[in-house]
């Protein structure tokens, strides 16, 4: 596999700062510390007008001094100063770049023009560049921190991008309290060049990442983005949050990257599509995304407990279940086996409760590796394992019964070899998680965590850990994909648009957008169009009665109300009548649509959607009178596979309606895929087609046929 | 307000503890320490065999030669030997015990025995007693800690009430690390004779507590902890997590305390009803719950917003509007105001965005006092205050500048006087919640805690956390409750019930059911019970067709199915036709419904079911074929006032399908109100009800009927 230029910027063997100096309250001073002193072995090159030494090394006062032309540049000096050197570093040969500066798009229009003049650079001198308004890059790979936060620990697998700094400075403490570790972390900024599509790529492709976590709050190339995302997704994990939905989010999106705010639903969308595990709280995007990065990769969704309390062993089951898990009950034999391990009555059967043992071997290496080599289960969740942290905990109240001994003397005579516990999944390569009360004070956590067992400070975290794991075998389970297979342009399809046009038409009339539907093979309900009383009365002979009636203009809206709609006709003569009735109402002559008269109480939509950043977009759902009060629409980037629009059918919550149900047609859902991947791909097609809205599709006999349409162009 | 008996028992001058000895490895002895260490003041009698003194006490051979009744005895022995010591102290005349013991209801049927012997006892005595199974209770009013766990911080404002043990012992650490502090604690475990209920009135009375939390997997008196709950939630917050729903859940919450698991949907409308917020995760039981403890009541749902980075601010914001807040761009005014404060381009409309300024007292004092005095926000959420800790994150990369200055030096300097910061929303009386990625390693996350400031270590939970003040002013703002007003038995309903239980029905005919609850004045569909063609045809004329024609009888099952149903009969002829078809497929003679056709798209379901632990509940929710698919369905328990009544409609996610909705006709909420109260009564009056299903509940103009309705004996 060919590494991208981003792996070049990722990994320099010399790098110059511009903005360090000594003065420790600066900024720049702390991206330069963090290269030296997180172990950075490459050259080391402080750019500064007056310092003769920054840092230790020797200073130059512009890149046109220095020894050669560095691999990376970095710039953490006022907006006002960065274009003169950040142009003399191209002139120099420099390629790379990382732009901390601030003050830039997202600081309003001034702004926007300075960030236009930085890429017109970058782009005259071939730079490529990550920020501006972002906080650096880590690479542990070659020991490489630019941020202003030490890391802290060893080494990890979970890669991280970015698009708010904070996630990958401020949060290091946070993250070094929990153990987790990362193996590469980008801060994109305003990706003015490098953007998170660009990073995601290079992290797919890097063998010290495992699973990646990103932070999005938009994204500029929606369509690169899920074709690179889905390269990645069966092979290694990727888990997002979306933040900027809510309009306040999207105000302080826009303020702090000059990023647009998208819409929830289509990211939610996206994701599906791209098999990204979505996460809702930046605690799960690290917690889950390391237990991803780190756990074997699960087999099946039966989960086993064990516990020392029945609280966290039952809380641990209701949301594994909620999750997607099995908590199987044990077998006769497995459990014949566990029970001499236990105190007496103590349960057994899944969860394993120890009900407050403080034999811990037991709990945490003989018992966990029974179950997992007894092939009963594919998951284990465990909580209460503690040891220094409980004693240091009770220690207050011992010394009176202890005098001799110090806390330090007590931890001391506590600590143990636990490599058989924290070896346990790694050595049977099935996945665990561990829920603790007790941080790192305690050798469990410390040594779990050190070892790549993710302990959660409660037990559902843990759950819905293990959970995540089940939801990635899931994604790993999918068909691969295959693009969309090509569709043919039907001449009715184009005649039909054409004459619209031609006519200065918004929108298609409902009859020609049914044309045009079936055209391509969508069925559309029996109809006709009739432009006298006599055609309507022997187009209803020929549907055969009860029809429907309605008016065909595309230029009126809200026909029900305006009583152009009407429906159950039984006869020729209620068919004149309302034809009649049609004609007087509309208080102009208007041909007329004879429909075949159909109900049902299932009802679903399907569309295409316009939308800025994410182009057209294929949506299904619940119809009729639910659409809006259920709000139970899934919504896919268009052109949809067959796979993919069969997994948009099972992606909602009606989809039960679909299946053989309380004794209604089963429906023939071949049909309705077929259905959204041709009307996925008729935007493709006809350029001039804006939106398109079946509302409802119906089923006669279990196939789905479309009742109404509705086609803007 | 008198004071319970569970104040004596939680407030003794005296406690024996029977268990307790010099050896630290023992849990009695654990319990023993807790008392003596964490401060109780009142007399201290260990009870032992064979020792003379224990943990520096004059100890006891029996209750007997005990110098007097202690207020409270403590029972840590195990099992076997519990009852002949129990009595001992009931006959000396102590009244309060605390049972740890555990063996007994859940450890199977012996233990069932033994549990029923030691209630006998407790009887006989007249002993309240907590347990057995339980970690005992904690009250910092005296400083009493009965539990294993040494208690951290000083006495907080939160009262928790817990089936697991677990939770007030071994996350003592957990919460002291949270700053989380609690009044009074109570482990309840199986509930022999205290229950929580018991707990709850008494927490609900108690000064110290100001909201209560609680871990829940089962309730043994429904009604009577609706009633109690009811009472304290217009003044008090109470929160619960109920935890069992999952089948495995079930298993270990069975094991665990003997107790039966119930129903979710079950318990989430008696959580509703009674006032109780309802949360998931032991971690909310605790944060949620300090947060409503401790925070001043809100006023409003408008959150101001504070950040130090963009991507918490907008993680913030959208939590918070996913959680029933909005976040309003600040005044023109006001945003003059604060412009000045932030560094220059830095977003100020809400979130307000200090884009990394170390300025702390600007941003923990100034802004958010500026904000709250402006009247226009009724919460704030603050993320990024820090200083000890960011400097201690940073400093392994500071020696170097600063040679002289330890890490110690370092933190003195920047300790400073944080009261304007962290009294701010008490200055104003105006709640806030704060986010940090410091634990309290740093002065702001301590100072803060320590002054009942919430810190949460992610975002997401300060914005969850202040939107459930938000949720707790919805409940305060319900309609105060008032008992269901009486409903008096109709003759008609006496008869119809005795005819069918002669006849030894198990259910009444669908004819009857609905003459039952016409009799209440619930609206039916117009219907005729006909016993001949001839009957059946002038029926139809007189209600005027189309009909439905079904057969009626209360044996017959699945009707639809066997094609003892027909709708949309048009004339004489069809209805003959249908009489016909019917008396042949079913075989025999059977009596036929004939009654209106209608049709509405909005079908509901509203009913009476009978749970073994919640009694008769009411159920309602969306009707016909969607009921499965969507499970749109919200439950309470019977009776229901008219207010409680309205509540279950607003509760189901279709109640948008109930307002005037895209031109349909308005419903009349007060006559579905009225239907739903009515019927949530039919089974206190009629106790040979067991259950009631109606569905679907339809809409004439507005007004709703019952279509169809089932009613099991």
């Amino acid at each position: 596999m060919s590494r991208s230029f981003f792996h070049s910027l990722m990994n320099p063997s010399s790098i110059a700062i511009v903005g360090a100096s000594n003065n420790p309250q600066k900024m720049g001073t702390l991206h330069g510390l963090s290269i030296l002193k997180d172990g950075f072995k490459g050259e080391f090159y402080p750019v500064h007008p007056k310092e003769k030494t920054v840092l230790g090394f020797p200073a130059y006062a512009s890149p046109f001094d220095l020894p050669k032309a560095p691999d990376l540049a970095i710039f953490v000096v006022p907006a006002v100063h960065l274009l003169p050197v950040f142009e003399a570093f191209g002139k120099i040969g420099t390629k790379y770049a990382i732009v901390v500066t601030a003050g830039f798009k997202e600081a309003g229009s001034e702004g926007v023009k300075l960030e236009e003049k930085l890429k017109e650079l970058a782009r005259k001198y071939n730079i490529r560049f990550v920020g501006p308004n972002c906080m650096g890059i880590i690479n542990r790979d070659i020991s490489l921190n630019t941020t202003v936060c030490p890391i802290i620990g060893e080494p990890g697998k979970l890669g991280f991008i970015s698009q708010s700094g904070t996630y990958v400075t401020q949060s290091f403490d946070y993250l070094g309290k929990r153990g987790i570790r990362l193996s590469k972390a980008v801060s994109v900024g305003n990706e003015a060049d490098v953007n998170i599509t660009d990073v995601l790529e290079y992290l797919g492709e890097d063998d010290q990442t495992t699973a990646i976590s990103m932070y999005i709050e938009s994204i500029c190339d929606v369509k690169r983005f899920l074709r690179v995302a889905r390269r990645i997704t069966p092979n290694k994990p990727v888990i997002a949050q979306y933040i900027g939905g809510s309009e306040a989010g999207g105000r302080a999106g826009l303020s702090h990257t000059g990023a647009m705010a998208g819409k929830d639903y289509l990211y939610d969308g996206l994701f599906k599509q791209a098999g990204i595990i979505r996460v809702y709280s930046v605690e799960e995007l690290y917690g889950i995304g390391w237990t991803l990065a780190t756990q074997p990769k699960i087999r099946g969704n039966r989960i086993g407990i064990i516990t020392n309390s029945g609280g966290p062993g039952s809380a641990i089951a209701d949301t594994c279940e909620a999750n997607g898990c099995e908590m199987p009950p044990f077998s006769e034999d497995l459990q014949k086996r566990i029970k001499p391990l236990l105190p007496s009555h103590a349960p057994c059967a899944n969860p394993v409760d120890f009900t407050f043992d403080l034999n811990m071997d037991t709990m945490t290496s003989t018992v966990p590796d029974l179950l997992m080599k007894s092939g009963e289960v594919d998951g284990i969740v465990l909580h209460g394992a503690m040891s220094t942290g409980f004693l240091a905990a009770i220690y207050p109240y011992r010394p009176g019964l202890i005098p001799g001994a110090s806390l330090e003397e007590v931890i001391k005579g506590a600590t143990k070899d636990l490599k058989d516990s924290v070896q346990v999944p790694f050595n049977n390569n099935i996945p665990m998680t561990v829920s603790s009360f007790f941080d790192r004070s305690d050798q469990f956590t410390q040594d779990y965590e050190d070892n790549n067992v993710p302990v959660f400070d409660s037990p559902e975290k843990a759950a819905h850990a293990i959970s995540a794991l089940v939801k990635y075998k899931s994604i790993q389970d999918r068909e691969p994909f295959t693009p969309p297979s090509e569709l043919k342009a039907t001449e009715t399809a184009y005649r039909i648009i054409r004459e619209a046009t031609e006519k200065k038409q918004t929108a298609l009339d409902e009859y020609a957008a049914k044309k045009l539907l079936a055209s391509y093979g969508i069925p559309v309900v029996k109809e006709a169009l009739c432009y006298s009383e006599e055609e309507a009365i022997k187009a209803a002979e020929k549907i055969s009665c009860p029809v429907v009636l309605k008016a065909c203009d595309p230029t009126i809206m809200h026909k029900t109300e305006k009583g152009l709609v009407h429906l159950h006709l039984a006869d020729s003569r209620s068919v004149q009548n309302a034809y009649q009735d049609i004609q007087q109402r509309a208080g102009q002559q208007l041909p007329v649509i004879v429909a075949e008269m159909f109900q049902d109480k299932r009802e679903f939509l399907a569309g295409l959607t316009l939308d800025e950043q994410f182009g057209h977009c294929l949506a299904f759902g619940l119809g009729g009178i639910f659409t809006e009060a259920l709000g139970d629409v899934s919504y896919r980037i268009a052109p949809l596979s067959v796979g993919e629009a069969d997994e948009i059918l099972r992606d909602i919550k009606s989809f039960t309606l679909l299946t053989r149900y309380r004794g209604m047609a089963e429906i023939n859902l071949k049909l309705l895929v077929s259905l959204l991947s041709i009307l996925s791909k008729l935007a493709l097609i006809h350029t001039e087609i804006k939106e398109i809205d079946i509302n409802p599709i119906l089923f006669k006999g279990g196939e789905p046929f479309v009742a109404d349409a509705l086609i803007v162009l």
